[in-house]
């Protein structure tokens, strides 16, 4: 049939980083979502109970574009044990007038980190205030790392405060992120502390208890929660939907799912039809952003198959131009 | 990360074939999709109206089996203006106990079109009347072709009867299949006359209204219906539900969404609760095949990503002992 290029994760390592081209890939991603006619099915959801794994299938069609992606991503957490990364997967790039696969990029979960990390430079650019002195980040993860490197392209900051459950991990993300952020990474004394210093905060853990409190909210704080996307996990105190000025979310249909809207609704702090804004309603500029320097502002990330249409067909461009891949005669 | 083979589609004809120990698998698979715990989500679908295309995503975990696969399928029905094949697709094996992808199985529909074959001779093994003077086929195309060599494996006619709504094609069909089967195959007179004279029928047709009215059955038949597997697809009269002695579907929660219980449920021919039998069941020997040479009998198959996992899983095994495929460090 027709050709499929293989591109391996130092093949797509090479041709696309967390920079300010991919968060504007993901800006106007966001802004395409917003305008309407994408097609984005819900999540496909497999659980490998024996595993503890779950894989997830994301997948959106945009009018007009050449292709779209699907997007096989998994998540084992026994693998740590055996000395392995717990996320991996693949997307494959299907041409959009005939459904032939053009592209498997095998990235090992790289472009996921990338569109991830770019979605919160994207919060941030739009809603955390525009002078940062202190960043504060939840978890010592990959996207703890890759937040806060996509948060520094945006709204540069001083000092990062980092508060995660082990506190031996808080220590080496310290460590670690100093030299690579060229500037002070502290262990924050408490989650609080992380909080009420911070004018910038985000979380990034699979936590199924809130971490943030309602009555730490302070003027002019934004929240960007992207931890949780089951409908078990959940990073904020419920009454914070009820409490910030301005709450947002990438897709509204899969925050009361998946996300920071699920508890809020189940609390009764916000009923189940609260109209909420979306990130692309800003991105596309049909609602504002931060209004002012005092506001208190959330958005909560779930992730969406749009974003990785979006990476996908963009890195596959840049693949094709540097003539980077393997083909195979399928 | 890990190695993943890749095994092109001339790769994956060279170690599976339409042919006995297929039926097997699959018939195992339905006896192991029966006995519970396998987790099989419902089917992810994109719709790509520009192009009067859509992408079906369809996965099964079968606890104990060391991989499970994730097929992307796709039907683009403007491709053949386009001198192209309109379904085409990929399936992916992942490794069972870390998520990581395994082998990217790049068939272009080919063990899906097996598959659904196989399914077809399962149905028919347990269900069809032993002796067979005359088989019925609804439909021209590929699966017309591949549902009859799939008979003839467990139920040898001596003469086939095909019947298409494109009398040209059905006479195509016809010339072509009559060596291949090394059988007189003629077109039928009518829908009506291919089924009074055939003692097996199998429709293979994506009709939107029904081909076989219920009046038409006989003693002694059999009907396969395996065209429908969309909301709108269906090519028995709704009356069948309730005139056929026994109606055995793939999966119940999938017939009665996507098969022909749809429009039997619809029609109020039987309630939505009806307790429909699957055949896994049959295949698990916890529920009886045909009981005599009298019953009338239906069996609705949809397909199931348990069949994918089943034929990926075993065709990754031989295409592994034949050392096939190209080996990407990913």
């Amino acid at each position: 049939m027709a050709d499929v290029t293989i591109l391996t994760e130092s093949d797509l390592r090479a041709c696309v980083a967390l920079d300010l081209e991919t968060v504007d890939v993901i800006d106007r991603a966001f802004a395409t979502l917003a305008g309407g006619g994408v097609v984005m099915p819900p999540i496909l959801s497999l659980a490998i109970p024996d595993h503890h794994g779950d894989m997830d299938v994301k997948t959106a069609y945009v009018p007009g574009l050449e292709s779209f992606a699907i997007k096989l991503a998994s998540g084992f957490h026994d693998n740590a044990k055996l000395g392995l990364p717990s996320s991996s997967g693949l997307m494959v790039l299907f041409d959009s007038k005939t459904g032939f696969a053009r592209a498997l990029l095998l990235d090992n979960g790289y472009l996921t980190d990338l569109r991830t990390a770019a979605a919160g430079a994207v919060a941030a650019k739009h809603l955390a205030p525009e002078g940062i002195e202190t960043a504060g980040v939840f978890g010592a993860g990959v996207q703890a790392d890759l937040q806060m490197r996509a948060l520094q392209l945006v709204r540069p900051f001083a000092r990062l405060l980092v508060w995660a459950r082990d506190p031996a991990k808080a220590g080496a993300y310290a460590a670690r992120m100093s030299a690579a952020l060229g500037c002070p990474v502290e262990v924050a004394e408490s989650a609080e502390a992380c909080v009420r210093e911070s004018q910038v905060v985000v979380t990034t853990t699979p936590s199924q208890e809130p971490l943030i409190q309602a009555q730490w909210l302070h003027p002019g704080l934004h929240i960007t929660a992207m931890g949780s996307d089951t409908g078990t996990k959940g990073e904020l105190d419920p009454k914070i939907a009820g409490a910030a000025d301005r709450f947002v979310c990438d897709r509204r249909q899969q925050s009361v799912t998946l996300g920071e809207l699920r508890s809020a609704i189940a609390a009764g702090i916000v009923p189940e039809d609260w109209p909420v804004d979306e990130l692309g309603e800003i991105s596309a500029g049909t609602k504002p952003g931060r209004a002012n320097d005092q506001e208190v502002t959330v958005c909560d990330l779930v992730g969406t198959g749009m974003q990785d249409t979006a990476i996908a067909t963009h890195v596959f461009r840049l693949a094709s131009e540097q003539g980077l891949g393997t083909v195979i005669e399928s």
